[in-house]
């Protein structure tokens, strides 16, 4: 693993105690994890009871814009600014090794602190919806009608700034005993990737050609394959 | 959607109170889904702070079995039985709409309540660590070696019994406002899959064949292409 290079704040809420060489707290990490997902898992407690609610995000530089499809009532918790934390995991391969014990997953994995607020203010609202857009596919906001007021009006939006992260990454191959070298079991990685499969229009559509942000994330698909 | 069946608790920490076309609470739907995935976003509360960490988890009946690599202070928190909350989400595809507003995605997850409690007996966390295998590659557990007592000593498994859980699943395709079909921009789904890519195995092999689980999850793979 890399060495670390400490450039977003930390304090001992976020430190990850076991496995120092998988953690990792430089901006570039975060911020790299951050922005190769979508969904992120939101925690804040009501009277010592957590809530987890999987929340579609982006990123803002050092903000998460989040925007939950979630009851009215946690959303009101959230965004009354009370502590939250959010984690975000990408699954790269499983780590198969001859002992059960040194089984392992390949990951990228990180977790934000921070408080929520609410966006009210229409324009960043509208802005913060064609940026769920864009971090769902590149380019797609600008091939969609934005949203109008009415829209703007039914939605909950939510910025939370930054205040501590880190990232955690496992890569390489298993890691197994070395007594355990000569048992004849396999060991080796199964990578994992994300596909996208063929894209299923809907039936009215006035233009059917892809657009060129589906027609990029099939290419993107053909280049890894 | 499904009608719901309630066989699962439930009480109003739960309840989806949004989109209660989307939400599930019979026992199926959320064995389905908890079964469909290996890490969970694991959520907690220290003195009103949210913690959440992603962990290797499997299911056994009512309870899910916890294997963290992660911070032993947190780990000791969660073993001490405080209320846990965790969520799984698959993501199944991207769904475009002519508007900003109406981009979705479809997913399935679960949010489950209950305790924690650390298993401390060695043929249960030997059992556990075996689970864990085969969670993550069906039919390994049996092509490993299992842990022996210095590797169970070393090992903190935690067991949350099911008190509460409910589903939430989004399927089919975008679902524009009847004024925005005669724009000219595409709408559909695309669909995520996760795929196995190929094998990398460790250098030392006593026996290189591809074991019958790997070629197993490979061939699954190749009929859902």
């Amino acid at each position: 693993m890399d060495a670390e290079t400490a450039t977003l704040p930390r304090d001992a809420r976020h430190r990850v105690e076991r496995s120092k060489a998988r953690a990792r707290y430089d901006r570039d990490s975060v911020h790299a994890i951050l922005d190769a997902g979508m969904i992120a898992h939101v925690a804040f407690c009501v009277a010592g009871q957590p809530f987890v609610i999987p929340m579609l995000y982006a990123r803002d530089g050092e903000t998460i814009v989040l925007h939950g499809s979630i009851a009215s009532r946690l959303m009101g918790e959230l965004a009354d600014g009370v502590p939250a934390c959010l984690g975000v995991t990408h699954v790269d391969g499983l780590v198969l090794a001859r002992s059960h014990f040194d089984h392992s997953m390949n990951y990228r994995s990180v977790v934000v602190f921070g408080r929520a607020r609410a966006v009210v203010d229409e324009a960043e609202k509208a802005l913060a919806l064609s940026r769920f857009v864009d971090a769902m596919i590149p380019g797609r906001a600008a091939e969609s009608r934005a949203a109008d007021r009415t829209e703007l009006a039914a939605t909950h939006v939510l910025r939370l700034a930054i205040e501590d992260a880190s990232a955690k990454v496992r890569s390489g191959g298993a890691k197994d005993n070395p007594a355990d070298l000569a048992l004849p079991h396999w060991a080796g990685v199964v990578p994992m990737r994300t596909r996208y499969a063929a894209p299923q229009p809907e039936p009215e559509l006035v233009d059917a050609a892809l657009p060129a942000s589906v027609r990029q994330l099939l290419a993107a698909n053909e280049a890894s394959a």
